[in-house]
């Protein structure tokens, strides 16, 4: 099943995710480039199909680094990985590599208009401009968001640069215990649940 | 914050979680113990503190996987690993080690009576008799859960002797594509994250 197709009674927006690994920042708030991580592409990718994303990108401008994605991703499609494990080759066809963001919005299927995508970055931190859930939820059901690509950063979050390019910053997961330090892999797994959900009350 | 405690308007069951190891079935559903894997350690303590629960236990038979567990742990309680990264210190806090599940309730603190305690069981499968999410939502919001162990089968998922000691099974995350390959990882972010909005319409 597509994104954008209804599941149940909800109406899912097309949504498309980048792992992005430049640019990011280190614990001292510096520029880097993160190195990729061969299980975050795995769990990703799984809750990706199950969620109906369209497209995974793993981001990096490293050469070796596209190189590594590629061979992972050969082996879960071409070898033995996806024989053995054919749910996992599945999980694999959503991945995609590119060296910048930017390029996304025209790796996206054609049948998505570039104008009408909006970019959403997420964060562990609150800004004071950043999209509601609530408000999230209505843009959503509101098909003002209808084609929506979601930005997570690895190490400690996007580089400014990269947050200014997008539409919005969402709001981050935060069950009011004060403790923020998710790992990506669960947070992209809460917020496309979240979404999933969206038709409901919120 | 603790479990049990009030976060905004929602109200938070006293969650304890359980990692499971032994007994666990193969991809050809042969009863098996699986290794422990570092990240989901990690994953799993980082997603419980985010969400209040009280005590991640980590559930192999074998003494050497035991032993692995603690060294991990010490590292990121005693060792440098705690200094350098403070939040992991944190999340380390939760995770206990323990041979079997029907240990678990009386490792669990007193102020917790065992006849209280219901166990649910996660799968990826719906059985006739699953708990549904309305249901458990239900008996979160009158009390009849109100002190919960979940447990979370690794590999392919709880054998059926674990199973057993259940007093209800959770229905599966189901967005409704038909791929329910989630790593274990982004299942008990998911499902923690489900139980804290429990008091919203679900």
């Amino acid at each position: 099943m597509n994104s954008g197709d209804l599941v149940g009674k909800r109406v899912i927006p097309s949504i498309s995710i980048a792992l992005v690994h430049h640019p990011v920042l280190n614990r001292r708030g510096e520029l880097i480039t993160s190195a990729v991580t061969n299980l975050d592409i795995h769990d990703i990718a799984r809750v990706s199909v199950t969620y109906g994303v369209k497209k995974f990108f793993v981001v990096t401008p490293l050469r070796e680094q596209q190189q590594l994605v590629a061979t992972i991703r050969k082996h879960w499609q071409e070898g033995i990985g996806g024989v053995l494990n054919p749910d996992r080759h599945t999980a694999f066809q959503l991945v995609e590599v590119c060296s910048t963001v930017e390029e996304i919005p025209r790796l996206i299927s054609s049948s998505v208009l570039e104008d009408s995508l909006t970019i959403i970055g997420t964060s562990a931190r609150e800004y004071g401009s950043s999209l509601s859930w609530k408000n999230f939820q209505k843009g959503v059901c509101k098909k003002e968001f209808d084609s929506i690509l979601l930005l997570f950063g690895t190490a400690s979050g996007l580089h400014p640069d990269c947050i200014a390019l997008c539409d919005h910053l969402l709001s981050p997961i935060d069950p009011g215990t004060g403790y923020n330090h998710l790992s990506v892999r669960s947070a992209v797994s809460i917020i496309l649940d979240r979404i999933s959900r969206f038709q409901e009350a919120f």
